[in-house]
């Protein structure tokens, strides 16, 4: 079986794309538009309702594509969308480093859906994602806005899910459903990304509905309240993207009472059920990491601090040796400490523990007593893996998840524009 | 031709092991104790005469062996050796996260070596690389230490280069002489290094002699003025070992005045020479980077600052995205742009200038207007290539030095401990 850019599909992929639950006031279409693929759907439009709110996550990247400085821009001016808003996407070329013609292409494809759909510029976002620095043929896109206008429709998801994906070997999509006030609230996104995948505010594109009734404000501090522990803590190969975008639109025509307060019991179960949807789709990106066999998820406690937790939880994960040894099913827990050593955060070699699984491998400073070799390679020759250090130190703690460094990699991105 | 851990020998090898010069007052011996490899030397003792000077730079890994612990210990009290001094070494065995058993075997080994030749322990000096978490069996090499001592040689150097290596695949040495007032000033060294570099510090085994005349506080002085531009300037992997010791020793055998100030025209040779040594050696573990087949450059310029240029430099230099570009030849551009771009130094897109070698590849934001696709394609099929980066910003500087990432590192780190 493979994935649209002729490679096999990744395999950690879920076995189907999941059925989405419809989200009233979304719909999607997706088309050919041969911005740089042949033979298949390239770009997406997103139609959200009038009265919806947006809010929004950004690559921090210092060479940010055009599209992403646009979204921003429109969004410091506030979430609402009284008239409604639309998200376009294009897969293919990232229009990123395109000089001051980004802006003109971003111009150009933004005010086209703006007048196909009769809404305001300011609330038309749009993403590219592909190659950096060619420039983009906009007139593409601009061509296929009237053709993708006429055929939205509110099961279109999936599709749209298949229409941004780069080098990814599946399509991404994760949902959940809330009880609220006698009400159903549902969440349901998509996602793209494989690699260049490195957590720096979001890092891939990613588009999240809901029906839930909540002004744009507080629809932005719940989104921005599950980045650390979703997008923020996954890592394929540490680049992090020029043009990586989140973008969340709440509808309010569930049939439930406005969530007003985060904190109250409808507040935490909203975004409980929303920061899920992140967590899992963060993982599968992570899950079509580029070459991908094996998903780990690397626990780190006893920190001095989250972000002592964090520099180690992340020089573990984005370490070559520990991810290439991973690759090779070898238990080689010394690359572990090796990874510790270098991450800056305050470690005490004695204080250290290590384990695989339930599988105590280092303790106080040396190999456990219980340290059995058979059993830890056999632990590696599972697809699913956890690695937990803890330092000894303190209360600091961050799980990040990533993948395993094989020869796909290098096959695929020493080869990726040709 | 193979190397000695059975791998290929790098493309990037020189022809042949340079032609030491003998340091007066160094003597070298190499001896097959079966540490871990079977049927090559893996131990090496090198004797320093009476009245030399002694300088180190260490790994900063705070999961450092006990080696480097115990050599800091020793240098931090001064690094006079009025009766001599000594260095031991052994591969295959890095002793690092062995527990306080760590600190028992580098004792019994400096003992042994201080007891054989008959000077002080707290001037015997040692290294361990290989494996991490595994017991050094030190009583192979406190065995052979008899042996060593009575083979001692001044022309033991190459030998020396050979038993030091693990994933090596070619020895490595570098010397410079230079005249200063009527005499010659000598320095030769050895160094060990091909994965697990990156660099804090000194990152790798290095051993560099020299016959100047110089205190052991002025020597410590040349070496670490020399670390930013050699050994703190290459990465292979991102990846800093917890071993990783460089030892500078000079006997003060030359018939040349004492250097007394780095400052005079004898001092500024002689620390122009060393760090031309230091830099060579860096450079030739660079080019046996495991698995490379591309020497490369990283030229960084018009930075905020220097450490901004460093931290451009090093992201470019260790994105796996960059280095698997560089494996397949492809002039991918955009994804310096991207590292670039995640660095967190100040960059604006606009000011940006890109050169593969003499070729302007971007500039002002955006492709060259004198961008020749099969002129860029042509050149990255070269085997030294030179990225050079200006941000056009200020007079911040730094130039690193990496290869790129292939099957072959995949291939050695996957199946390293088997």
């Amino acid at each position: 079986m493979m994935g649209k850019a002729g490679l096999a599909v990744s395999p950690l992929a879920p076995a189907a794309f999941p059925d989405l639950p419809v989200i009233d006031g979304v719909e999607f279409s997706s088309a050919a538009a041969g911005v740089k693929y042949q033979d298949r759907t390239d770009v997406t439009l997103i139609r959200i309702a009038a009265g919806s709110a947006v809010a929004g996550a950004f690559t921090r990247s210092s060479t940010r594509a055009a599209c992403v400085l646009d979204n921003q821009a429109k969004l410091a001016a506030g979430g609402a969308a009284p008239e409604g808003a639309a998200i376009i996407v294009n897969s293919g070329n990232a229009n990123a480093f395109t000089g001051a013609r980004g802006q003109e292409s971003v111009d150009a494809v933004t005010q086209a859906v703006a007048q196909a759909l009769g809404i305001d510029a300011n609330r038309v976002f749009s993403s590219s994602t592909g190659v950096i620095g060619e420039p983009l043929p906009h007139e593409r896109i601009v061509a296929a806005v009237d053709g993708l206008a006429r055929d939205l429709r509110k099961d279109g998801a999936a599709d749209a899910a298949r229409a941004i994906m780069t080098t990814d070997t599946f399509p991404k999509g994760a949902s959940a459903s809330l009880s609220v006030g006698g009400g159903e609230i549902h969440i349901a996104g998509i996602a793209k990304g494989s690699g260049m995948i490195a957590p720096d505010m979001a890092t891939m594109l990613v588009y999240i509905f809901t029906d839930a009734r909540i002004e744009a404000g507080l629809l932005q501090q719940a989104l921005s309240g599950g980045l650390d522990s979703s997008f923020n803590a996954i890592t394929v190969d540490s680049d992090t993207s020029t043009s990586d975008a989140l973008i969340l639109a709440a509808t309010g025509r569930s049939a439930t009472p406005e969530i007003a307060d985060l904190d109250s019991p409808a507040g935490q179960a909203f975004v409980e059920a929303l920061h899920g949807v992140m967590r899992e789709l963060a993982h599968l990106v992570v899950r079509d990491g580029e070459g991908a066999t094996k998903f780990v998820e690397v626990q780190v406690t006893g920190a001095d601090s989250t972000e002592d937790a964090r520099k180690v939880a992340f020089a573990i994960a984005n370490s070559p040796l520990v991810k290439t040894a991973i690759a090779g099913e070898d238990a080689n827990w010394g690359r572990i400490v090796m990874a510790v050593g270098k991450s800056g955060a305050r470690a005490d070699r004695d204080l250290l523990t290590i384990r695989f699984g339930d599988m105590v491998l280092a303790e106080k400073g040396w190999r456990s007593p219980d340290y059995d070799e058979e059993a830890a390679s056999a632990y590696m020759k599972q697809q699913e893996l956890l690695i937990a250090v803890d330092l000894g130190l303190g209360q600091g703690a961050q799980t990040v998840w990533t993948c395993d460094l094989t020869h796909g990699y290098v096959d695929i991105n020493a080869d990726y524009r040709s």
